[in-house]
């Protein structure tokens, strides 16, 4: 049994990893760090009782050092870097949801996030935790950093292609609430989100160096967020004009064996329910002759395979489970 | 490994106990019968792809009882009658999760359904799988009738209380939509359900005869089904004026021990957040001494804790698996 | 061309009644006055750029005296006192849209909201706004207090049946989020909120008093309101054990000539949608042989039948206009 | 008065049509066309009761002629040609908000709805209906096509801008479900649809014509329709390329008069929630200067600003009334 601790306990990501791993036959779960120290977890969370009896308690790296083999962890952007560097000096194995160890630029991070980088040691270090690219390197890693949601959906498609594409692509995305996490504010306050579609942080959103980065800096990625009246999911609607000829079901033939990555025939398209609470990232395209565009539409759900889907793949890479543990399941529909 | 073969594979219930099925260690499905014969489960529906690879088949008794040691179906009140007569022949245990034998009384049940029963002497043998009632019965069941979601969440809460109550207890209980199925209708189509509530079938729903047999037919049920604008959960609230003092937190203690009833402390009460994706039935409670009355609240999935999750929950007791196998998360939330 | 005012003009009623007024052809908005003083209301509220050019204000009775012929508010439990107070003072027709002076017994205002009742002077001249039954008064009044909204569902369907009817009626009501208004909590952030549905203030909500007030006070209601994953509507289930034989469809002959109650033929029943973003409350109802018991379910819009529409009729009535002035839309479906 | 007709006034368009015109002063609803003739409006529609005493009736070109000065219509394509000629023939004027008179070569027209146009010569005579740019040529004439939903969400941000851009244009757009009208479908079936989001008809959808057409064939569009979870509202997302310099603060100067459309400063975007309900066309805008892509927003409600609203502007164009007549009202919010 890995014994695993989690950071953020009650947080969107942390809740959604430790559902995940309570049905993961080699995981016991040993810490659950949150604010509200000293309650139950259930007491905190409800949903959690008869599932997980476990007390939340503080931050404390040498603690969690000896009672976990691996640390989970979810925080806003900076927040993370100094919990994953204690973490790292206790010798733990860091699993980290949240962006401070995504992004191998130090200056772009600060840039986007607005936050200096003060363990850039680390950022050498962090194996970037997408597992169709880096599955080798995450098996040795002791720092991984979980990618982004909206960049897994954009990066997934985008990556087999990068030779045909230069310029840029459009990536227009949508995702659900749940996305923007538990923090109160207006504009997510049930009566206004609801039937409710926006924009936002339109060419400032903190994901483009990440999706950038990890698309080679072959081309730039105009990425447009948007929010809709829906608790999960992000469909992305990519819009690229390949130079020459590409044969787009060939370049993506490298999916075939990948345990969650659906690529369907040209011209299907996925749909947010075919994932749906799963780890699946969905893949259809379809060129338009007309226009010379290549459209390509990809669809995760943004808390299992956007984040803590991809985190639990990270971790059965790297303790040597079959990838599909406690992710077995496909897209609840309805 | 249990050989598992499903009936309306891809209607509501059946799908949702394929995706369950899926994720049980001691699980092989090795039949889905649909009308769409002869094409791949995945075509149908796309999120199973790469997550069961199987072929639809049409009904045949006999191949099903040769490749499977039970078989699941769901289908609509009456259809389900000669299906299971014929596997009951073939000498394959059955779990239905259809309604076609849960009403001990053949009367009440054409009464209800409008159709005749022409299979009674199976609904002598059959168990109704209220596991935390009929537990011992089920372990030795050649046939079960999984009990209807609405019943699950009003006869759980009431059953403790039986013998405090009389005359006519009210049942107002608002479901999502999938629990009324695949079949498309004017009023289910998106844009009026959206946005929209209503009660229906107001006095004549063929649940109450079902939910009277099981609270021992001691006092009427006032059934008021609703259905509003979300996908799942059943949310039950029940009023009833007690006979003299009840204690109804010792009364719940029955419960204590169950996997997936969780009683909530005197005043707290469920949502369906709580049990979102789960095989929980939550309850909780107040007396209001101004008018005498007691009132509580249940809560449920109803395809999962209602309906596949239950039928999975009677498998797991059938065959002596741990009952949480498959069923070990806890209400998604969000 | 009356001269308004409205007070908490940017809160969920304040906006509603803004919008409503624009297309009366007999209202100019003189005032409005919020806590975002010096911005312009479209400012605050972009919907209304192009609508409505007006600045909001501090709370100044002597100023809203000399340009308001009426002034409308909506606060919340006590807080709208001292304001109707000092407008009443300065002279001022006012059209309360919060709870303040419904109930008549200050003793029971006070137990429900928690908040001394300091101008009990001003109960006795309130008119309680429910058109149908208090039409003349509202003619003259120079106080009304618009009915809640739960209330207004509840007292139209039961009221013409008061005589037959005792003991303990049940409402169970499920209500749109924005019935809880503006303010932000963790329980009506989008993503805890949708897909979601609870109960909640059982036997204390202080709607009770208001409803059983206004139907003499006859029988007890058991009041269990509910909020469910939408926005606007509240449907109501009302079961009640009638005394006797009781001609239901002669009791509400009564609505007949009501411009905005519109009773169904026995069986038939209302839908939010049919009432979405309209003035009317829908009534339909059955009796059940079985039980003894009659079912009604009520259907409004609970910012227009449910608030502002109805303060609008009031005015309309207060200063002579046909009622269904700016309310003459039916329901938006969809 | 003028004498109204509405053709499908059942339909999604032709009921909100309907719903507005009852509040339009100058308005009498004389005739209204239906499959369900014979029965009240009301019984088909409930949400019409005490609102419009009106029966259905089957279609009689030379009957309506006799008692409308004016019929709406709303019909699938090619199916309003014959309706159209017939009262163009019987010489009523004709507003159809249906797709056949909006595209000039009717080689288009065959191409994308696949039917042939057999009335090219009503083509001619046909004004498109987009208020902002055709209003002289309304004041006269006998049939207005009002333009598309999709359309008027791209044309009215894009046409300012026409001479600025070249090649293609990216207009990823979003649509609430209403938009694919009350026709069942397995995908819009609510349990499917709720918490979805899927893109389709890539590349081949009817709307692309139009909007070349009405930007001036200047550029290609690359026009990709979603449809998201919710009843109501498009944003559309239109990403370009300027040439040169653009001011498009100056360009949109155009606007500043128009009643119904609302330019945002640079940076801030329009939501659905401010134009829901309402006649608005919302325009936001930034331009990235990273990627040199100017991103424009725009939001209207289709079943309005996109459809029965656009076309009562066009009424009140066509009959000398203030055009904001029976429209005055913002954004419902929430």
């Amino acid at each position: 049994m890995i014994r695993v601790g989690v950071i953020a306990a009650v947080g969107y990501a942390g809740r959604e990893l430790l559902r995940l791993a309570v049905s993961h036959p080699e995981i016991k779960i040993t810490a659950a760090v949150e604010l509200e120290a000293g309650k139950k977890l259930a007491d905190a969370m409800p949903s959690f009782a008869k599932v997980l009896d476990i007390e939340l308690e503080t931050f404390d790296p040498d603690s969690l050092a000896k009672k976990c083999d691996v640390v989970f962890l979810a925080l806003h952007g900076g927040k993370g870097i100094p919990i994953v560097a204690a973490l790292r000096s206790a010798g733990v194995r860091v699993i980290d949801m949240g962006p401070d160890f995504r992004i191998k630029d130090s200056q772009l991070f600060q840039k986007y996030y607005g936050v200096e980088h003060t363990a850039t040691e680390l950022l050498k270090e962090a194996v970037y935790g997408l597992v169709p690219y880096y599955r080798e390197s995450i098996r040795e890693a002791q720092l991984v950093a979980v990618p982004g949601c909206y960049p897994i959906s954009v990066i997934l498609p985008l990556r087999p292609l990068n030779e045909f594409l230069e310029g840029v692509v459009i990536a227009d995305c949508i995702s659900g609430v749940s996305g923007a996490g538990r923090a109160l504010s207006e504009p997510l306050h049930y009566p206004e989100m609801n039937e409710n579609v926006r924009a936002y942080k339109l060419g400032i959103h903190q994901h483009i160096p990440e999706i950038e980065q990890e698309t080679g800096n072959r081309f730039m990625v105009q990425f447009t967020p948007h929010v809709g009246p829906y608790t999960r999911g992000i469909l992305s609607t990519i819009t690229a004009r390949p130079k020459g000829d590409v044969d787009v079901a060939k370049a993506y033939n490298r999916y075939g064996q990948e345990p969650f990555v659906r690529v369907y025939a040209e011209g299907k398209l996925p749909e947010l329910r075919f994932v749906r609470a799963s780890n699946f990232c969905d893949i259809g395209w379809a060129m338009d002759r007309r226009t010379g565009n290549l459209i390509i539409v990809s669809a995760i759900d943004n808390l299992l395979g956007g984040t803590a889907g991809m985190a639990m793949q990270c971790f059965n890479v790297m303790f040597g489970f079959d990838e599909r543990t406690a992710l077995r399941f496909g897209g609840m529909v309805p």
